[in-house]
């Protein structure tokens, strides 16, 4: 196995990349390739000490940035790292391709580069959503704005696949967000997209109320990409306030400043339970070749964990058991 | 000023609703009528000193609780006091009517019995939002889930002129709720809305991501009734979560619970600034008269609040002036 990782992408740049994957190959003996500027890689390389034979470099002098148009940055970018490692994947030079750079860019570079499996409609960003007992997973959470239930019903068949394969969880349990927990509640797409899920062989729990995502109450959290990305975002914004509302309330005078000094571990406990770091990668669900986002503020740690991601999403066989089961996609 | 209160809506009852009621009529001088049955109001009525001929009884002797579906509870509890409310509004025989219970109830009673004002094409459910510096109001926030752009124009033109003319904020501030904050973000919905939203003379500050919304950025955050209530709900939830976390952590030992001791003033502080209680009631925009929703679990200060808040939406005449603000509908 081989896999193929954008050095260059991620907020924290190549220093990080370079380490995690170093990391990835020491501890896990997967062989990879670093994509990115030549000189900027090899000068990380001679940091660390590992198996020579089992790290390559793919030269690529450009960079897509967070402040590029994806879909015209994957068109006119040819030298980037992003695209040279799409390229590199869509060839079958390696097995997967795992970047932290700008999200959009990333998924656009999979649909136009690599491609959708043949039969899914939209590829799904799936992320790995915090939980009070861990993490859901949440898809889509941006890509696709304007859904028809088709889609979400193959983005619950992909991500129903990746979470019992990839993942380990057996028949992961699955949630429509919807504005009520009876059947027959919400929008038009909730309403038939409900029917469908009902019908289908998936573990559908229902319809999940918004108030229960951080409980945690399924594995795979449905929505089209408009209502996902507003529930990931919220979520963020609501535990960056709360978690400043405590600060500032906290350092306001000398016995607040006892208390919280004793509380600290926990605190940072609760912080770290809201992160991304330990959670791995997110898979891009609907493309033909195994696809990880890590996430932009990754270091090393959370670079090794999205690699491993990436290995069991390779070893075993996502993307044919998805091809395998495209079939129950027609007889929904 | 006659106002028309539903004495046995809300999660505590005639209780707190005769309490609230009668607090308010001590305070603001307001004549009321409360709606029920008769012998529970008398009941509470006798425990209170107040101006006799301030307080009248209008008999209604069922209730329509959040158990029952709205629109058909409208149709067959004619007695309820929600019904008798709502017809006694409608009728003139008061100026506003203000009820604690079931939300899809009142909603139903103002847009079947005291009936849309011309030219609005959907009545929005309007929530008091918490934010960090406040509160903003969110609407719509579940009333309807299937928009077009035009209603969301109505729900800002609508929010701004109570805003406004009832809460005392100059020119109040909008955005609109999408996956990012540049112009041409979003679906269908978002994209269309935010161009007439652009050329209107509100004072559009445009998409607002939901990352934003805890941190009241804007005044008053407009969406179709779906996103709306998605992001309403989740914001409840994660609340509970994290407090129920915090809450965990802080009992674990000896240490922590010294430590959550010293900080009891600020958690409880915080909790506060996440309450409904101080904020007063919710209107029901885009009916023919005031309606004001309290939140079901309000206590006698809640709906003394409400009713103030309500006391100022008939004052400030909001209603005829939206009305006289339809031009500017056709205009934009």
């Amino acid at each position: 196995m081989k896999i193929i990782i954008d050095a260059m992408g991620g907020d924290k740049g190549p220093i990080e990349m370079v380490k995690g994957t170093i990391d990835a190959v020491n501890e896990y003996g997967v062989n990879v390739i670093l994509v990115g500027k030549e000189d900027i890689i090899q000068n990380e390389l001679k940091k660390y000490s590992y198996p020579k034979d089992k790290v390559e470099i793919l030269v690529a002098n450009d960079i897509i940035t967070n402040e590029d148009d994806p879909a015209m940055a994957i068109r006119r970018k040819k030298d980037s790292s992003m695209v040279v490692g799409a390229k590199a994947l869509s060839d079958g030079i390696g097995d997967g391709f795992i970047s932290a750079g700008s999200t959009g860019a990333l998924l656009a570079s999979g649909i136009f580069i690599v491609k959708r499996i043949e039969g899914i409609d939209r590829a799904a960003l799936t992320v790995i959503y915090p939980t009070i007992k861990g993490f859901s997973l949440l898809l889509d959470a941006g890509a696709n704005v304007d859904c028809k239930p088709e889609y979400l019903y193959q983005f619950a068949l992909m991500a129903s696949v990746y979470m019992e394969k990839a993942m380990g969880v057996k028949s992961p349990t699955i949630g429509l967000i919807n504005i009520g927990s009876e059947e027959g509640k919400g929008n038009l797409l909730s309403k038939e997209t409900y029917e469908i899920l009902k019908k289908s062989q998936l573990n559908f729990k229902g319809n999940i109320e918004a108030r229960e995502l951080p409980s945690g109450t399924v594995d795979i959290i449905v929505s089209d990409g408009f209502v996902g990305n507003v529930a990931l975002k919220l979520t963020e914004g609501m535990a960056i306030s709360i978690f400043s509302i405590l600060k500032e309330e906290f350092i306001k005078n000398s016995r607040t400043k006892v208390g919280a000094a004793l509380l600290k571990p926990e605190l940072r406990n609760i912080k770290a339970m809201m992160d991304y770091r330990e959670q791995g990668g997110a898979p891009l669900l609907g493309i033909r070749k195994p696809m990880v986002k890590a996430h932009g503020s990754s270091d090393a740690f959370a670079i090794k964990n999205a690699i491993n991601q990436l290995i069991k999403f390779i070893e075993k066989d996502v993307i044919k058991i998805i091809e395998d089961n495209m079939h129950v996609l027609d007889n929904k």
